[in-house]
């Protein structure tokens, strides 16, 4: 490719390369490719008939709020509506309208976060691996980035800690702790209660933001719902994101961000030089989803939905997989994470798995450090329910012989 | 407001301060203010019987693809649809889909250029006055702004090439044009052909990027039309933005970037860790519009409309307001700009103007240099035609009370 004018590009340019996953989407547009691989949920769950009814209503009677500019806080109605859910369903005390953004998807909650947050040089802590559209986001920021390890419990506090002090001694400044509360991207796994109030206290103590995202947090298959750092906190530390994306779907591009009242406010003066203001016929849409009783009966559906293909896809793992590896049994979200043994490249195995038309994401680029070159993220979501079984028989296949 | 947190805030917070337009919006959802503030398009030009359609159809018949994560660089049968539009209605030769991204508005295109192109201390120049939302995207990358006048042709190119001269030989690199092509923000003014033709000159002879905001273009209500810097440039040197906000309607949320295509590809993939991908929903609402041949005929209509009202807003102004003030009678757009004698501050009248439940932009908040105490911009296309006359007759009455 020709880049004429990369002369003229800012140096933050070199941060910027292309998502792995963002890119193997194009691949995805081939409809004989089984996909284990973007985040996507599955298109049996999008609400058309409902969408339809809303729409009618929103586009016939409230077009000249729907199709207008609004402000950069978003919709009241909205932030209103979802302020009585985090409290009624969350538990989250005294949250109100004021306490709310609503974002263009949650990786605009984290580039806002980056922005407003972080100078070059800060030291940002993530899980090892991480979610790497969030880390990506904060790059851009010349953060410091150190990873944490992630183990069955989620992020190791007392590493977390060590690594806080070892900061901070050097002289740098920690700003923000990343983190993915519930069914972690890409591991599956969800922070214990107990390290949850660590990590709360660890803020409280090295002053540090704590930056929860929660994208998944109301698909939960199995086990009991544990509450969000949000909820637990009595110090104001958290941001907190949850998206529309995984519960209801992408294409609408909404998130929510909650947080302290002021900080909240900042980060609302800083989304109008990103973007105005948020689609307001998608927040109308939410709107009057969420006013109808749909959602709460879509992320039933949903539940229902996905527990199904989480279970077919953990049997398949059984019956076809080599009894060597091992994965994680995710009690909610998308994702189950292997591990191959040491000697295989999931990266080198995504190339050769791709000539059988089966995908997933490779591990690695999940891991600040490069680590995780034998680990490879499946997600259960996207593929129709009777191709599940097809991919993981041909992944298991492909995998045996190399073990 | 408690500013709890604001120790932990990143330097370029500083350079986050609210827009005053944004902030005048919140006024604006009292129905009782006749406003001339915001550039608003007017509600009845809302299309909603089309868009009920639309959304039927798409909804039950693209959900997979409407409710779904798309590529960052947009709907690939909406980007061809745009191509096919430039090159025919706007004589763009040559441009295609790989030229093309779909943005989330076109503030969200002035924010990836600054993104992508300026470093800190990087000179930009623009209008004196200028669009301050294009500003304020750029001084978070901490660009050295700079102003070079507009007078009735558009920025006076002899002006900028002076300047242009000036940094360079300060050993500042120039990096970036920004301007407004057609019916100027807030002038309302147009650049000549002349003049377009010699800021493609400089920018090949001096290596600068220009980048092209041309949100008003398609709205011409008198005079000729004349070829965009885009049509224009043989060199591929400029980065043209064209919004939907102003000729279909804001609340979609859509405007699309056009350049040279490594560029766009470059800020493609810098558009993922902003926001992953623009709202799907909204792209195929647009590219269903536009392939029904709805579009042409919005745009028709909106001309007629907005040129009654403009009409009507000259006509006000010349009974109402004193003869001693000029104004510019702009041939498209949105914005009429006013010139009030020296010894007035707009910033004090408009404090006046809102007790009489009236409202325009003061306009030195548009010139980076702190001048234009004595200007306004007024808005003729939000407020309903009856109350154009009832408004201008107030503000008529305080400014005669005042020279």
């Amino acid at each position: 490719m020709d880049e004429r004018f990369s002369h003229l590009y800012a140096g933050r340019a070199r941060e910027i390369k292309a998502s792995i996953i963002r890119e193997l989407l194009k691949m995805l547009l081939n409809p004989d490719i089984i996909s284990f691989a973007g985040g996507w949920p599955d298109v049996e769950t999008f609400p058309s008939d409902e969408m339809i009814e809303i729409a009618t209503d929103v586009f016939r009677n409230k077009a000249g709020s729907a199709f207008q500019y609004g402000t950069s806080e978003g919709l009241a109605e909205l932030r209103e509506a979802l302020a009585a859910r985090a409290r009624e369903r969350e538990g989250i005390k005294g949250i109100d309208p004021d306490n709310i953004l609503i974002a263009s998807g949650s990786q605009q909650a984290m580039e806002l976060a980056g922005r407003l947050l972080i100078d070059a040089g800060d030291v940002l802590l993530v899980g090892l691996p991480t979610y790497f559209g969030a880390t990506g986001a904060f790059k851009i920021y010349r953060a410091h980035l150190d990873g944490v390890p992630v183990d069955g419990d989620g992020m190791q506090m007392d590493v977390l800690e060590e690594k806080v002090r070892h900061h901070q001694a050097a002289g740098r400044r920690v700003k923000m702790v990343y983190v993915q509360t519930n069914f972690h991207n890409p591991m599956g796994v969800t922070l214990t209660l107990e390290r949850r109030k660590r990590l709360l206290e660890l803020a409280e103590t090295y002053d540090f933001i704590v930056m929860e995202d929660n994208p998944y947090g109301d698909l939960r298959y199995s086990g009991e719902p544990i509450p969000s750092l949000m909820a637990l906190d009595s110090n104001d530390r958290v941001i907190y994101a949850c998206s529309f994306s995984k519960i209801l779907c992408p294409g609408i591009r909404l998130a929510w961000v909650a947080g302290e009242s002021a900080l909240i406010r900042k980060m609302v003066v800083t989304k109008q030089f990103v973007d105005l203001c948020t689609n307001t016929i998608s927040q109308h849409l939410l709107s009057e989803f969420i006013h109808r009783g749909y959602l709460d009966k879509r992320i039933e559906l949903n539940i229902r939905h996905y527990r199904a293909k989480r279970d077919l896809m953990l049997e398949m793992l059984d019956k076809y997989f080599p009894s060597e590896l091992i994965w994680t049994r995710p009690q909610g979200g998308f994702f189950i994470f292997v591990t191959l043994p040491e000697h295989l490249d999931a990266g080198a195995l995504l190339k050769e798995a791709i000539g059988k038309e089966v995908v997933f994401v490779a591990g690695q680029p999940f891991f600040l450090d490069g680590s995780g070159r034998n680990t490879m993220r499946l997600s259960f979501t996207g593929a129709p329910a009777d191709r599940i079984e097809e991919g993981i028989r041909r992944l298991g296949e492909l995998i045996k012989s190399k073990v």
